[in-house]
């Protein structure tokens, strides 16, 4: 849908409530908000603490210029400069500073007297005001009535959202690999994870479809899905990105079988691209605000035309993760619902959070934070960069494209030993060094390089399968001293057959030094060289 | 208990948890843990953004001096200078300052580099000394084993203990008159208000064993209810206060009913005491730490000997309501259990809420939170006598002992009005001055004072019925500037019969200047004056 288009209003969804999400009640104080505003009004019916009681008098913050981090990714010569410059401690700061006092002078202006005080689950009105001009420019909803509304984090908006739209025993669709925290959420509450397969850009639309035509429920036991749970951009873990194409595939699926889209995606500023090797890469260069948004694969909201997404949106890593800090964007009945349930568990997030973010995006503004946005998608594209690179120098790596499972459509890289000691006998290098021992797609996305390990050749492999194998070289890699996620728990549900498959792991570049990187694939290797000898 | 006997640890209460509870699986990311504290540790598994990309490089904060408000209530003379002194912006306030910067100089000092990084749900290592320094010195619980939980503010707690302890269709036992936000949170899970009768402690612990001796399954179609929701101190909406020897026939009997007391109890350091008409009234002076904590009501804590109690604390109303922070106490069964929930929701608190309050005692120390907490109580103790005093300024308040209903076992304050003008007739005057219309008990505790209204006299009462009534009352007083909280919302169940009881009003005084309290008094007045003869 173009944006100048005209947007009809979201279709009635209410049948997706679950009974929790149903029974919620609209506050009995919401009799009483009709009175709030008026002039001269003394309320006492609240139990609010006089700000006089607030130990704080004012909180302040240093921060950062927007263009503290480069447009231009490095040269090939200097290619560790995006990092010494994050590290040389002497080198100075362009910081500026904000100071938010008890009682403000101008009328709306940030304060600690309403900023500190119980607050609507909405969140402060600055706030709201920043997330959604940044909605509406950024995501583009494809509906006139889109709202916002403040959370704690994706992972307690993703707990509120099973709440109010999920039933014990309905069926959940995840792709067969998928955030385990997600699963671990609704797990407890009786919710039946269907996986569905994947491809090079993340959850398959024939798969999708495939499952949802042929779901036979007195087979399966549960009723057809009506939730897709998705980590579209720098899936997790496999690192994939998913086009505005295959959205709009899986979306009118969604539209065909009633499916409510729940779009988790923390990492949207962290794409990437593709991997281009060191000897082939150019330097890259800024893009007009325009173009940077262009640039990035849309949301589901942009093709959202029904208002069947509920997008989560998080400061975790735009910001940082101790903000706790982020945003529902839905249909208006969604965030009431969602809006009734923070009343009674979160409320609000908390205040010096909200006057933290607040006054960082109002001394930014919205040209600001996009030009803190564009530097960070460069830094953690240099992150992964550097992190395959190491690879590459430490594997002979082959690049193969891929027609098959998770991987199919793009170019996959096999990895094979090097020999390390020129008088390795022949027959020891045909055998260990020249079969690929392990597999990945450079991620387009987000944080975690995602490989898939073949195991076969391992002496023990028939005997133990490849999950205790997984385990096996997992743990003598961390008594190495370097610690992988693995990637048994991201299976989205328990693997049965244990004889077929590969070990896979999940390996961040998101926050270690260009020593600790390159170090860590030379463990890696070390261990696995020894590995698959015994 | 007496604090030198040995105490022993906490009886397993394990099959108190409820389905969810149970099914929280522990996060598949544990087995990591045993290697993240090994020094040179390169740690790939997690999702954390190098704290480079945080835009604060520090925050600070500007903080009272915990001596700030006094330690001897004001003389008779000069009543409002506790006030006075709050809002003389011109005085200057006595404040000190800390600053948080991105990376701590000395190992364990707080600094923004892991206080806004992702945390673990148990929260900031300093935070959680002060906590458990403060619970074991203050609360000193009855048991050896008890464990501290941060949370994100009682209202969540409540929320995540619900799910923990209480399956849809469980019971929960409830004082008749209770907080409607904590029922608001049950409801939707099915949870059914189980309302025992109170007196002028809170919950009566006669109706408490009468409910549960005669509680007849087949008859009220669910079986005897496990858990126990209480507000003992400040009880909302009634101001109450329970004391030690209440506490321990409630304890006792859950006890043999095998019953968990969820203690809720936000009001706790704000126990103002016996309400003093002015005349009588005498100057308070300070007390030392020890002398101070024995004067206060205990906790169920001081006497939980098997670790039943889950007590909910929060520094909403002694630091401020945005601070959304708090934390449990129990036993370590429960604190896992409650561990897990937090987990896949709320995660850790906010870090900047997490900085502040933790800054904040930190540079006050345990003495200089007790020394501001001396003195917060003593600002509610003249904020309620200040409200008081305008009601025996307003109307005519006779005192009598009460020996029925939830103000049983202490004396009631009858209000009748006053007649304004000398020449109202006689026959007027006996028909609407002589009868109280309305009655309270002088709050000892909290935030509010709870009426009673008497509302026969009304020409439409036996038409309309006394929930209409305090509505339409409501209303009036809401048109004419001043807002109360309906009563009707803070009963534990719908009222059935409408033509019998009360109707009610919540009043606070936590947060109003004394023009606007001595205004809504004489609003009231007006109003109720006029309503009586419609």
């Amino acid at each position: 849908m173009s944006s100048n288009e005209k947007r009809g209003e979201a279709v009635d969804l209410s049948h997706h409530l679950s009974k929790v999400g149903k029974a919620r009640q609209t506050s009995p104080l919401k009799g009483l908000h009709k009175y709030m505003g008026k002039p001269g009004l003394i309320s006492l019916a609240g139990g609010l603490p006089n700000a006089a009681y607030f130990p704080f008098s004012s909180v302040s913050g240093d921060i950062l210029a927007p263009d503290s981090f480069p447009l231009e990714t490095d040269s090939k010569e200097s290619s560790l400069s995006w990092f010494w410059r994050l590290f040389s401690r002497t080198d100075k700061e362009r910081t500026s500073t904000f100071t938010v006092g008890k009682y403000s002078k101008h009328p709306g202006d940030l304060d600690l007297e309403n900023g500190l005080q119980y607050g609507l689950a909405t969140g402060q009105p600055k706030l709201n005001e920043i997330i959604r001009e940044f909605v509406g420019k950024v995501f583009q909803p494809g509906y006139s009535n889109w709202t916002t509304l403040v959370h704690t984090g994706n992972t307690d908006a993703w707990f509120k959202t099973i709440q109010t739209i999920l039933n014990p025993g309905d069926g959940l669709i995840v792709s067969e690999w998928t955030y385990p925290s997600a699963m671990a959420g609704a797990q407890p509450f009786g919710i039946i994870p269907v996986p569905v397969g994947m491809d090079s850009e993340g959850m398959s639309s024939i798969s999708l479809r495939q499952t949802l035509s042929e779901w036979d429920e007195s087979a399966r036991g549960i009723p057809r899905p009506h939730v897709l749970y998705t980590v579209p951009i720098g899936q997790n873990p496999t690192g994939t990105t998913m086009g505005i194409q295959r959205k709009k595939e899986i979306y009118d699926i969604c539209v065909e079988y009633d499916i409510i889209i729940v779009e988790d995606d923390p990492y949207y500023f962290l794409q990437q691209g593709k991997y281009i090797p060191k000897s082939d890469r150019v330097v890259d260069s800024a893009t007009d605000d325009e173009a940077f948004i262009a640039s990035l694969a849309p949301s589901y909201l942009k093709i959202d035309y029904q208002g069947r997404v509920i997008r989560l949106d998080t400061f975790s890593k735009t910001v940082c993760p101790g903000s706790r800090l982020g945003w529902f964007t839905c249909n208006p009945m969604f965030a009431e619902r969602l809006e009734r349930t923070a009343e009674t568990s979160s409320q609000a997030p908390s205040g010096f959070t909200q006057i933290y973010v607040a006054s960082l995006l109002l001394k930014w503004q919205y040209e600001g934070y996009l030009r803190w946005l564009k530097a960070l998608r460069l830094q953690y594209k240099q992150r992964r960069d550097y992190f395959l690179d190491c690879f590459a120098d430490e594997f002979h790596l082959q690049k193969k494209f891929s027609t098959e499972g998770y991987t199919a459509g793009t170019h996959l890289y096999h990895a094979s030993l090097k020999p390390r000691r020129s008088f390795v006998p022949l027959s020891e290098k045909d055998n260990a060094y020249s079969k690929p021992l392990f597999s990945f797609v450079p991620p387009s996305s987000g944080m975690f390089l995602w490989i898939e390990l073949h195991l076969e050749e391992h002496p023990a492999f028939s005997s133990l399968g490849y999950k205790a194998l997984e385990m096996k070289l997992w743990t003598e890699i961390a008594e190495a001293g370097v610690l992988f996620a693995p990637g048994a728990m991201f299976f989205a549900t328990p693997v049965e057959d244990d004889t077929l498959g590969h070990g896979h792991f999940r390996i961040s570049f998101s926050n270690s030094t260009p020593e600790d990187l390159k170090k860590a694939v030379s463990t890696f290797s070390t261990v696995l060289r020894k590995f698959m000898k015994n």
